[in-house]
């Protein structure tokens, strides 16, 4: 059984080409934000209550929407919804890049991590498409591959996957890469607005700023260049270089 | 100059605490949610705008609430209010535990991890008591002795620490303890409600479940042996170990 979520809410164009590839290898539960809910990342909702809205049953497919976010979805789906534990948990097909420094603020890539918190093989799928219409064609195509691959040969604990694909024709895509994480940067240019009663306020916008552009074994190199990235993402964030260095300091008073 | 956020609110105690300590070191600008956004993680505001409002100014020291989360603060203040970097980010000091898995949905922690991100050096503080009104004397004498390690001695960029500090008398505390994240989960159990028109709703709850608790190199070790701990945190998520496993698998077709 396969359990699906995504953060551009139940009736992103994104997840229907997710849960339709993922229904080829077996069973699906689709659990997925009511409404859009990208930039949440790793965020819990414990202030409100979370309400979950069957979508569709049938034999071998169930769909629900959660007042949550991705993660959210992805914990009440564990701990209430499903009867057994998932052999996977997918995420997406998000539209727009996750890659870089992004897995940071995306949903998608967070409700991947939480299923690999849960040790369960987990993938995040985003396509550099951010329209609403996107063309999935080609994503559903790499999709089956990785779910395949992932499948036959597992993911080791604490490690799931964070799939990018450029928004290209078929035979455009050079195939799939493996790659690290580049070292960047969303810069921020918060745009300023004065309301009508005289008060400022500040709408977020940014680009992508690549402090490695030239680094072929990075993710935003391998898309630059029209291959599919996948990062081996982890969850132990602990830094074992610096411990010893961090050891030698003094903490005396 | 010092920049500090946390995810309690501007209001919280332990925002106080880390400022006045931080103020023993030079001039302290603080950007801090209006009102409690514990659990929102990395999460960004980008789909309606974000209010700043002016607190205090006085010679060394400003402070500002902020509409958005904890890592919209940290972004506004370095692209909008501070005309330059600042020497160190600080977050926290959070009501409550931020150890093990907790980096992931802590804001305290992601606002930190922002300030790495943008290449300063930054650490998270987190008291083990989430009363609104503990006591913050042991955990003041901690965040000085770090502040002034990290500003000697600066941190590596894309790294960042996680400090806890267990709510204990200050003669019980044994000092400070370099360790790693523990493989830990959170263990949910939604608690089920039926409102007053018979619809179910779910509330989140949980415990936390350590994987390793004989560990000694771990964060949650010491907390529960009386150290303060301390965890170098990085920004690049990559697993190098898995790449090359990874290359091995076959993506044809």
């Amino acid at each position: 059984m396969i359990l699906i979520t995504n953060d551009d809410g139940i009736r992103a164009k994104g997840l229907k080409a997710l849960a339709k590839v993922a229904r080829e290898f077996g069973r699906v539960v689709v659990m997925a934000p009511q409404e859009s809910r990208s930039g949440m990342s790793h965020a819990i909702t414990s202030e409100h209550p979370l309400r979950v809205y069957e979508q569709k049953s049938e034999p071998g497919y169930r769909e629900y929407a959660c007042t949550g976010t991705p993660v959210d979805c992805v914990k009440l789906a564990l701990n209430r919804l499903l009867e057994e534990k998932p052999d996977l948990v997918l995420s997406g097909v998000n539209h727009g890049s996750n890659d870089s420094i992004s897995v940071f603020y995306s949903g998608t890539m967070a409700a991947a991590i939480e299923g690999c918190i849960n040790k369960i093989p987990s993938v995040g799928f985003s396509l550099l498409d951010y329209d609403q219409d996107a063309d999935f064609t080609v994503a559903e195509k790499y999709v089956r591959i990785l779910i395949d691959r992932v499948l036959k040969n597992g993911l080791p604990a604490g490690i799931c996957l964070n799939v990018n694909i450029p928004a290209l024709p078929e035979d455009s895509v050079k195939g799939v890469k493996i790659c690290r994480q580049t070292d960047g940067i969303w810069q921020e240019e918060f745009v300023r607005r004065t309301d009508p009663f005289e008060r400022d306020y500040y709408w977020l916008t940014g680009f992508f700023r690549n402090f490695e552009s030239e680094a072929e074994d990075t993710d935003e190199w391998a898309l630059q260049h029209g291959y599919v990235s996948v990062v081996p993402i982890k969850t132990d964030l602990t830094d074992y270089d610096l411990i010893n260095t961090l050891k030698q300091w003094d903490y005396e008073d």
